[in-house]
């Protein structure tokens, strides 16, 4: 598989090097037959070659000086859009920062652009999904290829190809979860006495906080992945604006102790479920007791509720994940896209 | 799909169900097109139509008086061998009881013999992979068929499937978790002052227990859940003498009280684990902190760590699931078939 990749951030640094010096480590990984023949940045320049690119080399720039050297006989002066017009690849990967207030922009565009082309498109970017769902999903069944975004809720742990796998002849009637790590980071420090902006403070040191704390603190994190879950298990069509949502900015030590002191807990809790014909989603700031099963979600851990109307609930704990976790979304993606390159039927 | 149906006890029934009067309430359903064209049971005689017998009046005649009734222009008299060796079929659902002592015969060989024909399996019995499912699996791969048993462990929640879909590329270092609900419905009953067998006459009661209770009080049970679950997500080939085995058997109610007293619990866990090349496999009477993940399951519920070299820990718990969550892994199982009718990639 031919993969353009667009974003070279944390996780797409990782997935090269799972792709090249660790990959000896994860024998798993061997039936994975991938060749990166783009790889663009929008800041830090782009490379390109049909019989793929020297990720390792890559890395190793990208590390020493911030940007692909000009010298490097791969470095392409191209844009994204450009890339994806031209450029030869079997599989888009996009990796690009999430924007709320682009409305998931220009990544639902780059993803669009590549469905047309008749390309799949892995995704670890919540816009495309959060805010185009419907459109870019029958713009893959349209054109013969796959839209997966396994990484945009919990990282690589089972969300999305359980759902595809797993839930078949299920109706999802809801869902619930704690989805945003930085939140319960926040509320943990506030639950040891620390004040928000004290925890916050904390929270960036240990690298729990995406670039715009707002995103996190305002619940748009939280509310972007309900949308996603909403669309993707329920069949909906909502974008974040579309989630009722309510954030932890406000919050005062001394609500965090009179929770605490009544035996509860506070948590942002993220909920999808049907009103009628119609899915409905909400992020709140949800009081619990210490026995619910959402209260021994720590760190960076995450947990979804689901209900259906053929199963009991199943819940999906993912424990302490790292950048590994979102890059083995990506990977985990590429894997299904290797052996089921279409939806539906073999032929 | 036409599918020869082994057995018709509680689950064979449920599927019955859901396949007829119970399935317009489940419109994720409709995609699913099956004709049981053989139903054979040991003691209640067997029904066969290659259009598809009427599984409704099937499941009459079996409420109303115990067997198929001989008027009934589908009875015929057949065995399980006899119709697995002449019926037509495209799937064989297994659903007859474990065997222990049998090794997992009859069961085993029904499910090569369809195999062999190159027939699909769905089964819900243990047996057949907990006692050699490298045989079957080889023999289903040989055959291009596939042999799937998603409701032998926690029922419908996923586990194979999910393994199947979601680890793609991860290599399973080991698993932990309660799988046998008597066990745990026995023990919370301690913890509430009942002796063992008080705990086991209101577990009978409430029809927790199986019709050998120590399959579940001995361990054996979780022992055959986990030589599946080493066998299918570790490539281990155990059976479950393999594994080390304690039960609850001679637990005493000061010894439940005493834990308590401690701040803990008692829970059946059973366990997988890598050792150089070998896998091992044990079922142990483990003590628990209370704020441990595996502590908050109640009543019927299961849960499952699954530890990963890729991922962090992911954890799948199931509530409270009843026969319904039994019979959907077997429907999800089928859907799955007709999706995708053999392993691998489709032509």
């Amino acid at each position: 598989m031919r993969v353009l990749l667009l974003g070279f951030g944390n996780v797409g640094r990782t997935v090269a090097s799972l792709l090249t010096v660790e990959r000896p480590r994860f024998p798993g990984l061997n039936s994975l037959d991938v060749q990166v023949t783009g790889l663009v940045t929008r800041t830090k320049g782009a490379l390109a070659n049909p019989r793929g690119i020297n990720l390792t080399r890559a890395v190793t720039e990208i590390r020493s000086t911030g940007s692909f050297d000009r010298a490097n006989p791969e470095f392409l002066r191209v844009t994204a859009t450009e890339a994806l017009a031209n450029l030869e690849y079997d599989v888009l990967v996009e990796l690009t920062p999430l924007s709320i207030e682009g409305k998931g922009e220009p990544a639902t565009t780059y993803v669009k652009t590549a469905l047309s082309r008749g390309r799949s498109v892995v995704t670890a970017n919540k816009g495309p999904a959060a805010f185009a769902f419907r459109e870019l999903r029958d713009c893959a069944a349209k054109n013969r290829a796959r839209f997966l975004y396994e990484s945009t809720v919990m990282d690589g742990a089972p969300v999305f190809s359980l759902a595809e796998s797993s839930l078949k002849g299920c109706v999802v009637k809801g869902f619930s979860g704690i989805l945003n790590s930085t939140t319960t980071y926040i509320l943990t420090r506030m639950e040891d006495g620390a004040d928000l902006e004290g925890a916050l403070e904390q929270a960036r040191r240990e690298g729990f906080v995406e670039a715009d704390a707002a995103h996190d603190l305002d619940g748009w994190d939280a509310a972007a992945k309900v949308s996603v879950l909403a669309n993707a298990l329920m069949n909906a069509s909502l974008t974040p604006p579309d989630i009722v949502r309510q954030g932890i900015s406000g919050l005062t030590p001394a609500k965090v102790k009179k929770t605490r002191a009544e035996g509860k807990i506070l948590r942002l809790v993220g909920r999808g479920w049907r009103e009628g014909s119609r899915v409905r989603g909400r992020v709140e700031l949800a009081t619990l007791p210490l026995n619910h099963p959402f209260a021994g979600v720590q760190g960076s851990g995450s947990i979804l509720r689901i209900e259906t109307d053929l199963m009991c609930p199943i819940l999906i704990t993912q424990e302490r994940p790292t950048l590994y976790d979102t890059a083995y979304g990506v990977l985990n993606d590429l894997l299904l896209l290797s052996s089921h390159p279409t939806e539906g039927r073999p032929g």
